[in-house]
């Protein structure tokens, strides 16, 4: 029996311990993620462990709420230490999740508490975490988890002030804006004019037409460009199409902001239009597209209506979003603007299809320029991440994959670097265990595990 | 090597069986299955091992035409004798199905019978057998089996005499009915008029309009709680759901009962109407709601000509169930009426899917209100379990979890409540081996254990 | 740690080893693949391992491109030695990846060479596979691998010369056609009618109307059928159906041939009513039906452009097959003309789904008559396999299975039939080694697994 979270931790074997100490130590790149960076900035603290862990992560408070948690503690006004025991006395009903194991590793490599935490041990977790906290500043987390790059992910009208800053300064940790415009895509949505208006006012000039709408983005990207920006993120829940009006565009964002009524099928072919757009810019700028797709949003009203979005009510979605997106990859493969590309689904069955996707798309001169993103979200677990690894491994060379980003608004969050790389390891060294590959060639599997870690991710985005 | 199905049957280590010692001997809560209560009132008998096994199970009748064994010797008429011979002459072909598993258990379980079986050993294990089950009444089996509580599947018109009788005669183990109006509901069926007729009878007024029917129903689900009814069921196929016509339920039912014709749109909308309708009366009555989804039913005319439903020609399908799903749990949300909610999908494609969902609709006093039921029909396998405690514990706190039923027709099945509990604790049991979990936590592990297998179940139904 | 590839790869018990041992010599039934009868016939070289790997596999093209490998050096005018080294150096990278362990089989099998390969040893493996290949003819490789059956795929209009020479010959090997009528299907196509006039010279009359098609195919079948034929093919992107203008056909098929435009729905219906057809003739001549669906063909129009079809820019799809295939066994079933039928999708996610609907559509006299096929192109690797008869156990008895085929281009792919072999009694092995299946069935264990592996396949087929 191996001991809780030890030294061979997800490791079964000596050969996957002898990869996981060749990348153990290498600098983290998460090249997409959702802090703050003016928390960067003014190197702030976290007031305590419950300010940390509970101050705004979603996956903690759907767990609280599936085992029946009172929302007051949760999201609500219970005092800090009531709401860290709320936490604690949960925690061992967590057999097999990925919170038990990212809880436990942040305690340990970044609070030094390497206590189980429970009901009975919440007290003494609580102070020591929170005596730890006192002294640990954002950036002293950053440099205790050796990060090397940090991608946080804006909307165009940010003014990035602490990007700026932070560069300035000549911080040692690249910190790096990745370029988000859903919300001059999103259409459909309720405040998209007012979304407009705002844009015109960082941009100085009035957005009347399609056009406006391009320039203002462009204007943007290229400030985001002046910035460090190597990075975009395109959260599409489902993929638009539509053949038919995707020409349309331009009419459709002018009846948009007259007001008037646009149809489902204008909706759609305005968003493909704009991806489209989107993506041959980048591709002029050498700029990787992230796109996100699968997630059934705020599925529940009443408690959007309460506490609004991002707080746990997402759900993963069972679209097919396939035939969508060959067309927008056809689209700009056929204009040869098709630029770097990362493919998150969030339901976990397009695994082996987006591995086959990528096949299709890529070639000269990039290693890997279209490929499937780490278990992303409800996936990013143990399983999820074995799943998806050995999907990648059977239908495309490993070697290619850029590896692990947190997601995460949290920067206690590295520790998830360490448990894909463990992960990883495992999965490489089972396979020279297991005879299927050669033990003559560890030496490549060696730098394969740390191109997977580290060295593919600054290639790819070019750091 | 293992022997063959010894007391460390499916249990992969140490901690495994220790847990599965804690958990073998509780009482079985089989919360949802097709058992008929007059069987157990009447304390039947069976004539012998060919009608106890092959009598209604059509899990084995397919196996037995997928080997291509005459209909004749399935649900034909050839002699007892002849129909065991067939189905033990293929049982060495099915290494890796859970049907060599339930065999052979129900054999060592019930019967006594330690032989393995197949062609060669028919005829002991058929002497045997019968000789053991001329002793084995039904109530001796669910002594045998240690079961607290039964709970039986039964239509609105059902008069529960049996459960009534049974409650009478203050029978020890609690045999409850749970309410399945799909007939009330399934307004395209041919024979739906001639079903509400037969509800009128049995409430003794007339159903004319919407109102009617929904009054008839809560008169028969009170009639139900009356005797202890806890549960309801709806076999869905696919979810329906027209946010056009769900409005128009009334003057849909209008129609059908004249006999007029009715859209698919008017059809799903009254569906949903009804599902909703019947969620609310559950909520109000703290009756929990099971929801099947996923069966492709009756697929082979011919066969379902010749020998009706139910007979082994359901299968899965792969509709996309969530986006109405999701509309009827959000409308129930919204207005503070969702029931006790257990998901069932027939497609293990949404095992995640389902997790994320029960996410989103969680929260106090209930520990799991909405939860993904345990791996169903066709997924009630050893691999089929094990993915869905996996996908379950990656993505909400596999201690909410209620565990195993049955489903069957059979009294014999009970040993599938022991292939679950081997399973569950082979998986927690790994946990621990690996360092995945604390061994200082074994304790609460062992709770867990006994939450799952039925202190969970207990306290969900309020039992 | 396992030696790499050694006896016992992918085989973890001594109970999968003497499985494996109990096969591992059977001659191999081939029964779908895509090599060229002529090759046979002429029983010519390969001039080069360059030729022999890379000149047509399309696997190796899309690993190659996903290492971002100059398309010169893939399909382009490179001279040989640069494109194997090309080839042998992204290898390494593809731990994992089956082409890992097929390139590395065929090389020890058929070439004798025991080299690891990668950019270093290119030169060496280079000289010596060429050198191996100088005597290594077709027919050589064929005796090598102990093939005793090659079904080709081919059109309704290929004269099947060489099929018709090699028989006459009496050459010791079956090499049999399986009939594919695609093309005459495929009404949609800009060219079905260049397609249909050649149909024309081919049997000698008009093809006017649906029924001289019908007569056209017939007459090719019976051809075929003169010359061995015992399975027919049909690759549907999408499975097609249209109730309502299924009816239709005859009318549609007139439009296609005058150039007029047909709907969607009416090809729908076109095709739907083809398959039917020929399913039904098929079914006279007790030829089985292999149905591949899930393909998202020629998805990078650009490249389609440049090197045409085939060349690895396929992809898996996310359609629901189900209905329509349920509606099309529906109808052949009922009217009691239902072939032995295969069934491939290509995406994964049907496996579970796939053996469900077997179950509903067999029965006497035929084992297995409807089945799901072996783990297909994409899903041709080892966790693809695994997951394939895993599904396939849990919902069907697997000693019906008839096991793996190539669907190669290459001789030198039989190498995969071992592979399949070692994972097929690994599993079955496992299930031994586990106490899941008793000792004392050994023997009838390996009865299925020289059933899975030669057996059925010959059975089946009734060759």
């Amino acid at each position: 029996m191996k001991k809780f979270m030890d030294y061979d931790f997800l490791l079964d074997s000596p050969t996957a311990i002898e990869l996981f100490n060749e990348v153990k130590d290498l600098p983290i790149v998460d090249y997409h993620c959702h802090v703050d960076a003016k928390e960067i900035y003014e190197d702030v603290k976290f007031s305590s462990i419950t300010a940390a862990w509970l101050g705004g992560d979603h996956y903690k408070w759907r767990a609280m709420r599936n085992m029946g948690v009172e929302e007051e503690l949760i999201t609500g006004n219970a005092d800090e230490y009531s709401r860290f025991v709320a936490w604690a006395t949960i925690m061992p009903y967590m057999a097999g999740n990925p919170l038990y194991h990212f809880s436990h590793l942040e305690l340990k490599r970044y609070l030094g508490v390497d206590t189980v935490l429970n009901k009975n041990t919440a007290k003494e977790v609580y102070d020591k975490a929170n005596l730890a906290l006192k002294d640990l500043s954002v950036r002293k987390i950053i440099d205790k988890a050796n990060v090397e790059v940090i991608v946080t992910t804006n909307d165009p009208i940010d003014d990035l002030k602490y990007h700026k800053l932070l560069k300035e300064e000549g911080y040692k940790v690249k910190v790096l804006p990745a370029f988000r415009p859903d919300k001059a895509i999103n259409i459909e949505k309720p405040d998209y004019n007012d979304y407009i208006d705002k844009l015109e006012q960082v941009v100085g000039f009035k957005i009347k037409y399609l056009e406006d709408l391009k320039a203002a983005l462009i204007k943007r990207l290229d400030y985001f460009v002046s910035l460090g920006c190597k990075a975009s993120d395109h959260g599409l829940d489902y993929v638009p199409y539509d053949a038919d009006m995707i020409g349309c565009a331009g009419g459709t964002f002018i009846k948009a902001r007259n007001g008037e009524y646009v149809t489902q099928e204008q909706i759609d072919g305005f968003k493909a239009s704009m991806v489209i757009f989107c993506a041959k810019e980048y591709a002029k700028r050498d700029i990787a597209m992230e796109v996100h797709f699968g997630c059934q949003r705020n599925t529940n009203t009443a408690m959007f209506n309460k506490i609004g979005p991002d707080t746990g009510f997402d759900c993963v979605n069972d679209n097919n979003h396939v035939d969508n997106l060959y067309a927008i990859l056809d689209t700009l493969a056929s204009e040869g603007a098709l630029p770097k590309t990362l493919l998150y689904s969030l339901n976990a069955k397009d695994n082996a299809l987006l591995i086959s996707m990528m096949g299709a798309f890529n070639g000269a001169p990039f290693k890997g320029k279209v490929q499937q993103g780490s278990a992303w979200w409800f996936n990013d677990h143990k399983k999820g991440m074995e799943e998806q690894i050995a999907y990648y491994s059977a239908g495309a060379p490993i070697g290619t994959f850029i590896g692990m980003l947190t997601d995460s608004r949290s920067f206690l969050s590295y520790a998830r670097h360490e448990y894909f790389r463990r992960i990883l390891c495992n999965y490489l060294g089972n396979l020279v265990e297991k005879g299927e590959y050669p033990l003559s060639e560890l030496d490549t599997l060696k730098v394969i595990a740390r191109d997977i870690c580290h060295d593919n991710a600054i290639a790819y985005f070019g750091y």
